[in-house]
């Protein structure tokens, strides 16, 4: 082929991701090969680039020809299923890729399986980046936000084409080069646990207005358009109004009444759960946005459950509030109660990222990755902007609630917030997501707590040491003897040899953590 | 050596716990060789057992000598540390063993370490069992609550030790065979996990009374002992009440004032939580203990955070309650926040042993882990003979509240636990714990939870399609055109196609969980 006629980047797997990723990139004047193996989505891909185009995008029926209309250094994204596919794709590919080529992965990965595979591809020397995708069909089509990372190099060689192709804000496209090794998929994947979060305090807030507040679907529509307008301004927001306003045309009503209440996902949740678990980091708003899919998977369970309660004498006080007055407060109080909870789930989620960060010596910089999320993702807002800034003012801010702008924004909510809750628990509803948040900031912004009685109960029973508020050192006490009042010479001896030992392991080990 | 001067049963690893199992092991009457790399921890072994019995306990110095002073088929017990440790001391072990005799690892293992020792020492033809042993060194002593699993045959072979040491209730001893694999490492591990919840409920509780009800560390100590007599009557409640008696001999006032409040751990409560999020399983309670801790390590955070928000206008409202009448409800209320709570907490850790069993084909006995639970651990309580009888009225019982006792139970106690954590969360203190469990409670009790609204933006967003409550069916809607009234006869048509769609799918797939 003539070197003139050579595509500027290749996509192999053309799923729905992969066609509008295809086409979006074609549409920015990039050529591009496609390849599928099954060959008719390759058609079909081009039949779109026409109809919708025309788009300089060719199509390729083998991974041969697929790989050699591009033009060197390559530069190949994959799109198909995370896992054994993509180890499948690759050796496919790499078969006829030569040394300074990069493949591009844009699914849901496991961080770790991209690194291991930018070491097999290195032993080729090829090039590889993992980059997170988010914005679903739409996004891919018209400006997705991207999170590429892992070789620098093969960043470099299509910045160009990301950032034309990538969803565009104020301070520019929604890329970035996020890190080495797996960063692009964990940011990715702590994205979707954020992502989870939204949607679970959503929802929770839907619940109270809905059976605290009695309002009407066509009610809850123009709230959330109107919501749409300040401080919560976002894409699930928005997509959240819109849904209400939907009739069934199946069936009397409105739709949203008649879909069933089982969730389902598909593990970046799970993963961002576990990354904290891992890593010591609590993020107990998005563990319950997990934990609230897999109880509405148990449908059938929770109906038994409801009715078993219901004969052992549980009455539903659930009902409207009395006055409009009532109801106008009640709306305010739940958007105040939802947006400081998904600051702390903000919180958790960028806390998570700075230990992974730290872990890894990934050095990610948060300011970029709220300034990324800000267009083209499910979780695109206008409140991000304000994550950016608050890291702007301080890199190495310690948590977004301690930021000034945020702790004031904070403070100012928390009456509402906590009337929300307490409400909503004596309804029997009691939001998992907006009580996690707000025990999280209770637990955060206490400088004592109770942790002392469970320093003691180790002690007691693991002889596992504690510490002291007012002498450095580690102790042990001989708490049953001592509350029993056996206290003979002995055993103040033995209290003494205690402390000694304490000391000593203090000098020894310094502030070691038990 | 003469086969009548053979020891019954071996014991590696001679620290805190070793030592201890050791030394009961023989107290009990059964001949016991002992083995240490550092030599010293077999005279200090040897010592024991002469000033504390005399008892029939031999030291050994050498893998070799130690491994031939035991009758065949051997039976060997190792209390090293988990991990590394572990293997070392099998490799060598088995080196002078031979085809049925038999290695018993008592440590707090990751189930799969177990489960490959299980195959490698079996390729020599030796059989293996992971041992959960809890109770601590007073446990390991007098009496520990032991969980073994891996081979039957191995089991049988020392079944009548393991119910000569393990703790006795009034049902028999505080052991049974777990199941294949790993289980008994499993069914610790999930031990730890619930005691981590119980330690945090407990923890929550004492706050609740100190910051909200105003009680001295001497009326807590009463309090405790109180309910020591009640139906929270167990192990941890006893030992919180001895703890609030203890006077600090370096200072004046009370030792638990004086505990630095971070606390430590040891891997089990992590593991717990990331193992429920594997299988699917809802813990937030057990996941509350475990954040807590982690938020409790940044304690020099927390005093910042403390600071600034405090700058930011937050003022703490925390006061003793108005009257003695007040005081006395708060009381009784939180002893019933408290039992609800552990309940919803055991209800997690069942439903997580449930789950790995059934992925495991373990075949898992409850109510026979209830009942080894009952004494020897430190978990032990009254309560749990009654989750044994609710399994034994049904073997195959969904959740613990669903029990028709448990039920009555829970619904006694939910206004008084309404009630403790409205108050807490309108005082700034958020019983995360105990919010978590009645978070699960609500949500798992509703046949109806918002979940509608997140399938709706699943649907929207990523094309993920849902269900309907009235007919069977995987459905897709455009909701955005519909909702901002795009509505054409194509429109139409394709809604037609997305239903017919979504039927074929279900006639393909059944009920597929997306």
């Amino acid at each position: 082929m003539d070197a003139s006629t050579l595509s500027r980047i290749g996509l192999a797997g053309l799923a729905v991701m992969g066609q509008n990723l295809a086409l979006n990139i074609a549409e920015k004047g990039f050529p591009i090969s496609v390849y599928n193996r099954t060959i008719s989505k390759v058609d079909e891909t081009l039949h779109r680039a026409q109809s919708e185009g025309p788009f300089p995008l060719t199509g390729q029926y083998s991974p041969r020809d697929f790989v050699l209309s591009i033009q060197r250094p390559r530069s190949i994204i994959i799109l198909v299923k995370a896992g054994n596919p993509v180890d499948l794709t690759i050796s496919a590919l790499t078969e006829f890729m030569e040394p300074g080529d990069t493949i591009i992965d844009g699914g849901n990965e496991w961080y770790q399986n991209t690194e291991r595979r930018i070491q097999e591809v290195g032993e080729k020397g090829i090039l590889y980046l993992g980059m997170g995708v988010s914005g679903g069909e739409e996004g891919a089509r018209h400006g997705p936000s991207l999170m590429p990372g892992g070789s620098l190099e093969a960043y470099n060689n299509i910045e160009s084409v990301l950032k034309s192709v990538a969803a565009q804000v104020d301070d520019g496209p929604c890329v970035t080069y996020i890190g080495e090794g797996g960063s692009g998929n964990f940011v990715k994947m702590v994205h979707n646990g954020i992502e989870y979060g939204d949607m679970q305090l959503i929802s929770e807030a839907y619940d109270v207005l809905k059976n605290v507040g009695g309002l009407s679907n066509g009610e809850l529509a123009e709230i959330f358009e109107e919501w749409n307008r300040g401080e919560l301004e976002s894409f699930l927001i928005e997509i959240t109004s819109d849904i209400f306003k939907v009739k069934d045309d199946l069936a009397d009503g409105d739709l949203v009444d008649k879909i069933l209440d089982k969730t389902g996902m598909k593990g970046t949740g799970k993963w961002t759960v576990q990354q904290a678990a891992e890593l010591s980091v609590a993020a107990p708003t998005i563990a319950a946005s997990l934990d609230c899919r897999y109880l509405s998977g148990l449908k059938e369970e929770r109906e038994s459950a409801a009715e078993i309660l219901e004969k052992a004498g549980l009455k539903e006080e659930v009902g409207g509030v009395k006055s409009e007055i009532d109801k106008k407060r009640l709306i305010d109080d739940v958007r105040q109660a939802l947006y400081a909870s998904k600051i702390c789930s903000y919180t958790q989620g960028m806390n998570l990222l700075r230990a992974k960060s730290v872990e890894k010596g990934w050095d990610l910089n948060f300011g970029e990755l709220a300034r990324i999320w800000k267009g083209g993702c499910i979780i695109r807002a206008v409140f991000l902007d304000r994550i950016k800034k608050a890291y702007l003012r301080n890199p190495n801010l310690a948590s977004l609630v301690v930021d000034p702008e945020f702790a004031r924004e904070m403070v100012q909510r928390q009456a509402a917030w906590r009337r929300v809750v307490g409400l909503a628990i004596s309804a029997g509803i009691s939001t998992p997501g907006m009580c996690a948040s707000l025990a999280y900031f209770d637990t955060y912004r206490r400088a004592r707590l109770p942790a002392n009685l469970v320093q003691a109960q180790r002690d007691l029973f693991g002889a596992h040491t504690y510490e002291r508020t007012d002498r450095p050192g580690a102790f042990h006490t001989e708490w049953t003897k001592l509350a029993r009042k056996e206290q003979c010479w002995c055993y103040q001896l033995s209290m003494f040899k205690g402390w000694l030992a304490g000391c000593l392991f203090q000098l020894a080990f310094g502030n070691v953590s038990l």
